[in-house]
Protein backbone atom coordinates (compact mmCIF):
# COMPACT_ATOMS: atom_id res chain seq x y z
CA UNK A 1 0.00 0.00 0.00
CA UNK A 2 1.36 3.48 -1.53
CA UNK A 3 0.77 5.59 1.43
CA UNK A 4 2.01 9.22 1.77
CA UNK A 5 -0.57 11.05 3.02
CA UNK A 6 -0.59 11.28 6.90
CA UNK A 7 -3.93 9.38 8.23
CA UNK A 8 -5.83 11.10 10.39
CA UNK A 9 -6.21 10.32 13.92
CA UNK A 10 -10.23 9.35 14.03
CA UNK A 11 -8.96 7.01 10.82
CA UNK A 12 -6.04 5.34 12.79
CA UNK A 13 -8.98 4.34 15.78
CA UNK A 14 -10.96 3.08 13.07
CA UNK A 15 -8.19 0.72 11.05
CA UNK A 16 -8.22 -1.88 14.48
CA UNK A 17 -11.79 -2.21 13.71
CA UNK A 18 -11.22 -2.65 10.34
CA UNK A 19 -9.02 -5.13 10.66
CA UNK A 20 -11.25 -7.00 13.28
CA UNK A 21 -14.29 -7.02 10.95
CA UNK A 22 -12.26 -8.37 8.12
CA UNK A 23 -10.58 -10.74 9.97
CA UNK A 24 -14.42 -11.79 11.20
CA UNK A 25 -15.12 -11.86 7.63
CA UNK A 26 -12.02 -13.96 6.51
CA UNK A 27 -12.98 -16.84 9.01
CA UNK A 28 -16.59 -17.26 7.78
CA UNK A 29 -15.51 -17.03 4.06
CA UNK A 30 -16.27 -13.89 2.68
CA UNK A 31 -14.60 -13.26 -0.19
CA UNK A 32 -15.71 -9.74 -0.71
CA UNK A 33 -17.56 -6.91 0.65
CA UNK A 34 -19.32 -3.51 -0.45
CA UNK A 35 -18.62 -0.59 1.59
CA UNK A 36 -22.29 -0.64 2.98
CA UNK A 37 -22.20 -3.97 4.38
CA UNK A 38 -18.78 -3.52 5.85
CA UNK A 39 -20.55 0.06 7.38
CA UNK A 40 -23.36 -1.85 8.85
CA UNK A 41 -20.32 -4.13 10.53
CA UNK A 42 -18.94 -1.05 11.72
CA UNK A 43 -21.39 1.23 12.86
CA UNK A 44 -20.54 3.92 10.62
CA UNK A 45 -21.58 5.26 7.34
CA UNK A 46 -19.93 3.78 4.08
CA UNK A 47 -19.07 7.16 2.29
CA UNK A 48 -16.83 7.16 5.58
CA UNK A 49 -15.62 3.86 4.92
CA UNK A 50 -15.05 4.57 0.82
CA UNK A 51 -13.34 7.49 2.35
CA UNK A 52 -10.96 6.01 4.80
CA UNK A 53 -10.00 3.32 2.27
CA UNK A 54 -9.42 5.59 -0.81
CA UNK A 55 -7.01 8.00 2.03
CA UNK A 56 -5.27 4.59 2.55
CA UNK A 57 -5.40 4.01 -1.53
CA UNK A 58 -7.34 1.21 -1.51
CA UNK A 59 -10.51 1.64 -4.25
CA UNK A 60 -12.95 -0.36 -4.43
CA UNK A 61 -14.57 -1.42 -7.54
CA UNK A 62 -18.10 0.39 -8.35
CA UNK A 63 -20.77 -2.78 -8.16
CA UNK A 64 -17.74 -5.37 -6.62
CA UNK A 65 -17.01 -3.99 -3.45
CA UNK A 66 -13.42 -4.93 -2.01
CA UNK A 67 -11.51 -7.83 -1.71
CA UNK A 68 -11.72 -8.66 1.98
CA UNK A 69 -8.22 -10.71 2.19
CA UNK A 70 -5.93 -8.05 0.29
CA UNK A 71 -7.39 -5.40 2.24
CA UNK A 72 -6.89 -7.36 5.48
CA UNK A 73 -3.33 -7.44 4.12
CA UNK A 74 -2.88 -4.17 3.53
CA UNK A 75 -4.43 -2.77 6.81
CA UNK A 76 -1.98 -5.66 8.62
CA UNK A 77 0.94 -4.28 6.76
CA UNK A 78 -0.43 -0.55 7.57
CA UNK A 79 -0.89 -1.24 11.39
CA UNK A 80 2.70 -2.62 11.03
CA UNK A 81 1.75 -5.78 12.57
CA UNK A 82 4.18 -7.99 10.39
CA UNK A 83 6.88 -6.04 12.94
CA UNK A 84 7.30 -7.44 15.84
CA UNK A 85 6.98 -5.10 19.05
CA UNK A 86 8.45 -6.31 22.08
CA UNK A 87 6.64 -5.13 25.58
CA UNK A 88 6.74 -5.40 28.90
CA UNK A 89 4.42 -5.20 32.32
CA UNK A 90 5.20 -2.97 35.16
CA UNK A 91 2.71 -4.14 37.90
CA UNK A 92 1.67 -7.65 38.11
CA UNK A 93 -1.39 -6.74 40.60
CA UNK A 94 -4.71 -8.42 39.25
CA UNK A 95 -4.64 -6.48 35.77
CA UNK A 96 -0.62 -6.79 35.18
CA UNK A 97 -1.31 -10.72 35.58
CA UNK A 98 -4.55 -10.75 32.89
CA UNK A 99 -2.91 -8.45 30.70
CA UNK A 100 0.22 -11.40 30.35
CA UNK A 101 -2.00 -14.28 30.53
CA UNK A 102 -3.39 -12.46 27.13
CA UNK A 103 -2.01 -14.49 24.27
CA UNK A 104 -3.91 -12.52 22.21
CA UNK A 105 -1.71 -10.09 21.65
CA UNK A 106 1.51 -12.29 20.83
CA UNK A 107 -0.76 -13.24 18.04
CA UNK A 108 -0.73 -9.68 16.67
CA UNK A 109 2.58 -9.21 16.96
CA UNK A 110 2.90 -7.87 20.52
CA UNK A 111 5.02 -9.94 22.45
CA UNK A 112 5.10 -9.75 26.31
CA UNK A 113 8.96 -10.36 27.26
CA UNK A 114 9.14 -8.85 30.94
CA UNK A 115 7.16 -8.57 33.96
CA UNK A 116 8.30 -6.34 36.93
CA UNK A 117 7.22 -5.64 40.16
CA UNK A 118 8.48 -4.65 43.58
CA UNK A 119 6.41 -7.14 45.51
CA UNK A 120 8.53 -9.84 46.72
CA UNK A 121 6.40 -12.29 47.37
CA UNK A 122 5.73 -11.55 43.63
CA UNK A 123 9.83 -11.63 42.35
CA UNK A 124 9.93 -15.08 40.07
CA UNK A 125 6.68 -16.56 40.07
CA UNK A 126 6.19 -16.91 36.37
CA UNK A 127 2.97 -15.64 34.33
CA UNK A 128 3.00 -18.57 31.22
CA UNK A 129 7.26 -18.37 30.63
CA UNK A 130 7.38 -15.05 31.67
CA UNK A 131 9.24 -14.43 35.64
CA UNK A 132 8.07 -11.58 37.69
CA UNK A 133 11.36 -9.98 38.04
CA UNK A 134 12.58 -7.23 40.65
CA UNK A 135 11.90 -3.34 39.28
CA UNK A 136 14.84 -2.81 40.43
CA UNK A 137 16.75 -5.41 37.14
CA UNK A 138 14.37 -3.43 35.00
CA UNK A 139 17.65 -0.72 33.63
CA UNK A 140 19.68 -3.72 33.02
CA UNK A 141 17.03 -5.51 31.56
CA UNK A 142 16.53 -3.25 28.46
CA UNK A 143 20.10 -2.95 28.19
CA UNK A 144 20.18 -6.27 27.16
CA UNK A 145 16.48 -6.62 25.86
CA UNK A 146 14.95 -4.51 22.97
CA UNK A 147 11.43 -3.13 24.80
CA UNK A 148 9.16 -1.16 22.86
CA UNK A 149 6.10 -1.11 24.61
CA UNK A 150 5.86 -0.44 28.42
CA UNK A 151 2.49 -1.17 29.62
CA UNK A 152 1.77 0.61 33.05
CA UNK A 153 0.06 -1.26 35.69
CA UNK A 154 0.96 0.08 38.65
CA UNK A 155 -1.01 2.00 41.26
CA UNK A 156 -2.17 5.49 40.24
CA UNK A 157 0.23 7.42 42.52
CA UNK A 158 3.50 5.83 41.08
CA UNK A 159 2.21 5.76 37.46
CA UNK A 160 4.28 9.03 36.69
CA UNK A 161 7.39 7.90 38.23
CA UNK A 162 7.02 4.54 36.65
CA UNK A 163 6.44 6.48 33.40
CA UNK A 164 9.73 8.35 33.39
CA UNK A 165 11.53 5.94 34.87
CA UNK A 166 10.65 3.48 31.14
CA UNK A 167 11.69 6.94 29.35
CA UNK A 168 15.03 7.30 30.78
CA UNK A 169 15.77 3.86 29.75
CA UNK A 170 14.77 4.58 26.19
CA UNK A 171 11.12 3.00 25.66
CA UNK A 172 9.13 5.39 23.73
CA UNK A 173 5.83 3.71 23.98
CA UNK A 174 3.34 3.56 26.99
CA UNK A 175 0.25 1.62 27.24
CA UNK A 176 -1.16 3.12 30.37
CA UNK A 177 -3.82 1.98 32.75
CA UNK A 178 -3.44 4.54 35.45
CA UNK A 179 -6.46 6.71 35.75
CA UNK A 180 -4.28 9.98 35.45
CA UNK A 181 -3.63 11.73 32.30
CA UNK A 182 0.49 11.13 31.95
CA UNK A 183 3.13 13.92 31.82
CA UNK A 184 5.47 12.55 29.15
CA UNK A 185 8.17 14.75 26.58
CA UNK A 186 7.43 14.84 23.23
CA UNK A 187 8.28 11.96 20.78
CA UNK A 188 6.54 9.55 23.79
CA UNK A 189 3.61 7.75 22.64
CA UNK A 190 0.99 7.09 25.35
CA UNK A 191 -1.87 4.82 24.71
CA UNK A 192 -4.51 5.07 27.58
CA UNK A 193 -7.44 2.63 29.16
CA UNK A 194 -9.10 4.31 31.36
CA UNK A 195 -11.96 1.72 32.29
CA UNK A 196 -13.40 4.03 35.09
CA UNK A 197 -13.25 6.81 32.10
CA UNK A 198 -15.57 4.35 29.95
CA UNK A 199 -17.57 2.91 33.05
CA UNK A 200 -19.08 6.46 34.18
CA UNK A 201 -19.31 7.15 30.47
CA UNK A 202 -21.53 4.05 30.56
CA UNK A 203 -23.41 5.19 33.39
CA UNK A 204 -24.02 8.72 32.11
CA UNK A 205 -25.10 7.28 28.78
CA UNK A 206 -27.70 4.88 30.77
CA UNK A 207 -28.73 7.95 33.00
CA UNK A 208 -29.98 9.94 29.88
CA UNK A 209 -31.58 6.95 28.43
CA UNK A 210 -33.78 6.99 31.32
CA UNK A 211 -34.60 10.22 31.04
CA UNK A 212 -35.68 9.90 27.23
CA UNK A 213 -37.74 6.42 27.89
CA UNK A 214 -39.37 8.45 30.98
CA UNK A 215 -40.13 11.68 29.17
CA UNK B 1 -26.79 22.45 37.15
CA UNK B 2 -29.24 23.58 34.55
CA UNK B 3 -28.16 21.63 31.38
CA UNK B 4 -31.36 21.30 28.80
CA UNK B 5 -28.71 21.03 25.73
CA UNK B 6 -27.92 17.56 25.00
CA UNK B 7 -24.30 17.35 25.41
CA UNK B 8 -21.86 16.43 22.54
CA UNK B 9 -20.54 12.83 22.19
CA UNK B 10 -16.80 13.99 22.61
CA UNK B 11 -17.78 16.43 25.20
CA UNK B 12 -19.14 13.32 27.24
CA UNK B 13 -16.12 11.41 26.47
CA UNK B 14 -13.81 14.64 28.03
CA UNK B 15 -16.30 14.56 31.53
CA UNK B 16 -14.45 11.80 33.53
CA UNK B 17 -11.35 13.12 32.68
CA UNK B 18 -12.12 16.69 33.68
CA UNK B 19 -13.50 14.87 36.81
CA UNK B 20 -10.22 12.80 37.62
CA UNK B 21 -8.40 15.98 36.92
CA UNK B 22 -10.34 18.16 39.14
CA UNK B 23 -10.53 14.84 41.76
CA UNK B 24 -6.54 15.40 41.11
CA UNK B 25 -6.67 19.32 42.24
CA UNK B 26 -8.65 19.21 44.99
CA UNK B 27 -6.30 16.11 46.64
CA UNK B 28 -3.57 18.69 45.90
CA UNK B 29 -5.74 21.62 47.79
CA UNK B 30 -6.25 23.54 44.81
CA UNK B 31 -9.22 26.13 45.17
CA UNK B 32 -9.45 27.30 41.77
CA UNK B 33 -7.75 27.18 38.58
CA UNK B 34 -8.28 28.52 35.11
CA UNK B 35 -9.28 27.31 31.70
CA UNK B 36 -5.29 27.45 30.78
CA UNK B 37 -4.29 25.90 33.42
CA UNK B 38 -7.17 22.90 33.63
CA UNK B 39 -6.35 22.50 29.46
CA UNK B 40 -2.61 22.04 30.14
CA UNK B 41 -3.69 19.16 32.74
CA UNK B 42 -6.04 17.67 29.99
CA UNK B 43 -3.83 18.42 27.04
CA UNK B 44 -6.56 20.17 24.95
CA UNK B 45 -6.87 24.25 24.42
CA UNK B 46 -9.03 26.31 26.99
CA UNK B 47 -10.92 27.89 24.57
CA UNK B 48 -12.35 23.96 24.12
CA UNK B 49 -12.36 24.04 28.18
CA UNK B 50 -14.57 27.25 28.16
CA UNK B 51 -16.47 25.91 25.22
CA UNK B 52 -17.35 22.78 27.21
CA UNK B 53 -18.31 24.27 30.86
CA UNK B 54 -20.45 27.04 28.75
CA UNK B 55 -22.10 23.90 27.10
CA UNK B 56 -23.31 22.84 30.59
CA UNK B 57 -23.91 25.63 32.32
CA UNK B 58 -21.02 26.57 34.23
CA UNK B 59 -18.69 30.05 33.36
CA UNK B 60 -15.76 30.99 35.04
CA UNK B 61 -15.53 34.60 36.01
CA UNK B 62 -12.63 36.60 33.80
CA UNK B 63 -9.28 36.32 35.55
CA UNK B 64 -10.37 34.47 38.46
CA UNK B 65 -11.14 30.89 36.71
CA UNK B 66 -13.30 28.18 38.30
CA UNK B 67 -13.82 26.67 41.34
CA UNK B 68 -12.78 23.47 41.49
CA UNK B 69 -15.03 22.02 44.05
CA UNK B 70 -17.99 23.46 43.02
CA UNK B 71 -17.05 22.40 39.71
CA UNK B 72 -16.16 18.86 40.58
CA UNK B 73 -18.99 18.65 42.27
CA UNK B 74 -21.05 19.90 39.01
CA UNK B 75 -19.53 17.13 37.15
CA UNK B 76 -19.90 14.42 39.44
CA UNK B 77 -23.83 15.23 39.26
CA UNK B 78 -23.47 15.48 35.44
CA UNK B 79 -22.24 12.21 35.11
CA UNK B 80 -25.01 11.05 37.90
CA UNK B 81 -22.05 9.67 39.88
CA UNK B 82 -24.61 10.20 42.98
CA UNK B 83 -26.99 7.66 41.54
CA UNK B 84 -25.58 4.00 42.30
CA UNK B 85 -25.84 1.80 39.75
CA UNK B 86 -24.99 -2.38 39.84
CA UNK B 87 -23.03 -4.29 37.89
CA UNK B 88 -22.56 -8.13 36.87
CA UNK B 89 -19.67 -9.07 35.87
CA UNK B 90 -19.80 -12.11 33.02
CA UNK B 91 -16.97 -14.39 32.88
CA UNK B 92 -14.58 -14.91 35.73
CA UNK B 93 -11.52 -15.29 33.65
CA UNK B 94 -8.66 -13.11 34.28
CA UNK B 95 -10.01 -9.90 33.05
CA UNK B 96 -13.56 -10.42 35.02
CA UNK B 97 -11.38 -11.34 38.21
CA UNK B 98 -9.38 -8.37 37.60
CA UNK B 99 -12.56 -6.19 37.22
CA UNK B 100 -14.19 -7.39 40.66
CA UNK B 101 -10.88 -7.11 42.69
CA UNK B 102 -11.44 -3.50 41.72
CA UNK B 103 -12.63 -1.67 44.11
CA UNK B 104 -12.61 2.26 42.54
CA UNK B 105 -15.32 1.21 40.48
CA UNK B 106 -17.50 1.00 43.64
CA UNK B 107 -16.57 4.71 45.22
CA UNK B 108 -17.97 6.84 42.13
CA UNK B 109 -21.12 4.87 42.62
CA UNK B 110 -20.76 1.03 40.45
CA UNK B 111 -21.48 -1.62 42.59
CA UNK B 112 -20.62 -5.30 41.90
CA UNK B 113 -23.46 -7.58 42.92
CA UNK B 114 -22.73 -10.52 41.25
CA UNK B 115 -20.47 -12.90 38.91
CA UNK B 116 -21.58 -15.62 36.88
CA UNK B 117 -19.27 -18.24 34.74
CA UNK B 118 -20.01 -21.85 33.49
CA UNK B 119 -16.96 -23.18 34.48
CA UNK B 120 -17.78 -25.75 37.45
CA UNK B 121 -14.39 -25.02 38.89
CA UNK B 122 -14.73 -21.60 39.92
CA UNK B 123 -18.61 -21.61 40.53
CA UNK B 124 -18.77 -21.18 44.44
CA UNK B 125 -15.13 -19.26 45.21
CA UNK B 126 -15.69 -15.41 45.84
CA UNK B 127 -13.64 -12.32 44.68
CA UNK B 128 -14.02 -10.08 48.16
CA UNK B 129 -17.49 -10.60 49.25
CA UNK B 130 -18.87 -11.23 45.60
CA UNK B 131 -19.92 -15.20 45.19
CA UNK B 132 -19.36 -16.42 41.65
CA UNK B 133 -22.19 -18.18 40.40
CA UNK B 134 -23.41 -20.28 37.73
CA UNK B 135 -24.52 -18.76 34.50
CA UNK B 136 -27.68 -21.20 34.40
CA UNK B 137 -29.04 -18.75 37.31
CA UNK B 138 -28.46 -15.38 36.14
CA UNK B 139 -32.26 -15.47 35.15
CA UNK B 140 -33.49 -15.67 38.77
CA UNK B 141 -30.63 -13.37 40.08
CA UNK B 142 -31.65 -10.40 38.01
CA UNK B 143 -35.26 -11.46 38.67
CA UNK B 144 -34.33 -10.63 42.27
CA UNK B 145 -31.67 -8.27 41.83
CA UNK B 146 -31.27 -4.52 40.30
CA UNK B 147 -29.07 -4.99 37.45
CA UNK B 148 -28.24 -1.77 35.49
CA UNK B 149 -24.66 -2.92 33.78
CA UNK B 150 -23.46 -6.53 32.50
CA UNK B 151 -19.52 -6.46 32.17
CA UNK B 152 -18.86 -8.96 29.67
CA UNK B 153 -15.59 -11.03 29.92
CA UNK B 154 -16.71 -13.98 28.40
CA UNK B 155 -14.71 -15.56 25.17
CA UNK B 156 -14.88 -13.64 21.62
CA UNK B 157 -17.44 -16.54 19.99
CA UNK B 158 -19.38 -16.32 23.02
CA UNK B 159 -20.11 -12.71 23.24
CA UNK B 160 -22.72 -12.09 21.03
CA UNK B 161 -24.91 -14.41 22.56
CA UNK B 162 -23.99 -13.31 26.24
CA UNK B 163 -25.14 -9.97 25.42
CA UNK B 164 -28.52 -11.54 23.71
CA UNK B 165 -29.17 -13.42 26.93
CA UNK B 166 -28.60 -10.13 29.22
CA UNK B 167 -30.61 -7.82 26.98
CA UNK B 168 -33.61 -10.60 27.44
CA UNK B 169 -33.05 -10.22 31.03
CA UNK B 170 -34.04 -6.30 30.48
CA UNK B 171 -30.37 -5.25 31.05
CA UNK B 172 -30.21 -2.15 29.26
CA UNK B 173 -25.97 -1.02 30.03
CA UNK B 174 -23.16 -3.58 28.62
CA UNK B 175 -19.33 -3.13 28.85
CA UNK B 176 -18.20 -5.27 26.85
CA UNK B 177 -14.45 -6.55 26.31
CA UNK B 178 -14.54 -8.70 23.85
CA UNK B 179 -12.87 -7.53 20.66
CA UNK B 180 -15.88 -7.78 18.72
CA UNK B 181 -18.84 -5.20 17.81
CA UNK B 182 -21.83 -6.50 19.49
CA UNK B 183 -25.21 -6.41 17.55
CA UNK B 184 -27.45 -5.13 20.06
CA UNK B 185 -31.25 -2.74 19.49
CA UNK B 186 -32.12 0.72 20.09
CA UNK B 187 -32.19 1.43 23.66
CA UNK B 188 -29.00 -0.69 25.06
CA UNK B 189 -25.99 1.41 25.44
CA UNK B 190 -22.70 -0.16 24.88
CA UNK B 191 -19.29 1.19 25.93
CA UNK B 192 -16.14 -0.98 24.64
CA UNK B 193 -13.00 -1.53 26.13
CA UNK B 194 -10.95 -2.99 23.58
CA UNK B 195 -7.57 -3.64 24.88
CA UNK B 196 -6.48 -5.36 21.04
CA UNK B 197 -7.14 -2.00 19.61
CA UNK B 198 -5.69 -0.14 21.53
CA UNK B 199 -2.51 -1.64 21.25
CA UNK B 200 -2.71 -2.16 17.81
CA UNK B 201 -2.70 1.89 17.16
CA UNK B 202 0.10 2.44 20.39
CA UNK B 203 2.20 -0.16 18.05
CA UNK B 204 1.02 2.16 14.48
CA UNK B 205 2.05 5.24 16.17
CA UNK B 206 5.23 3.93 17.62
CA UNK B 207 6.17 2.97 13.75
CA UNK B 208 5.56 6.21 12.52
CA UNK B 209 7.29 7.97 15.04
CA UNK B 210 10.05 5.97 14.38
CA UNK B 211 9.67 6.82 10.64
CA UNK B 212 9.80 10.45 11.26
CA UNK B 213 12.81 10.32 13.55
CA UNK B 214 14.43 8.60 10.77
CA UNK B 215 13.33 10.38 7.93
Amino acid sequence: MKCEKKISSPTIKRLPVYYRSLSALMQLGVQRISSRDLSNIMGITSSQVRQDFSDFGSNGLQGYGYEVESLHREIHNLLGLHILQNMIIIGSGSFGQALAKHTDFEKKGFKIVGIFDINAQLIGKKIREIEIRHLDTLGQFVQNNRVDIAAITVPEAYANEIASLVISLGIKGIWNFAPIELKVPNGIIIENIHLIDSLMILGYKLIENDKEINS
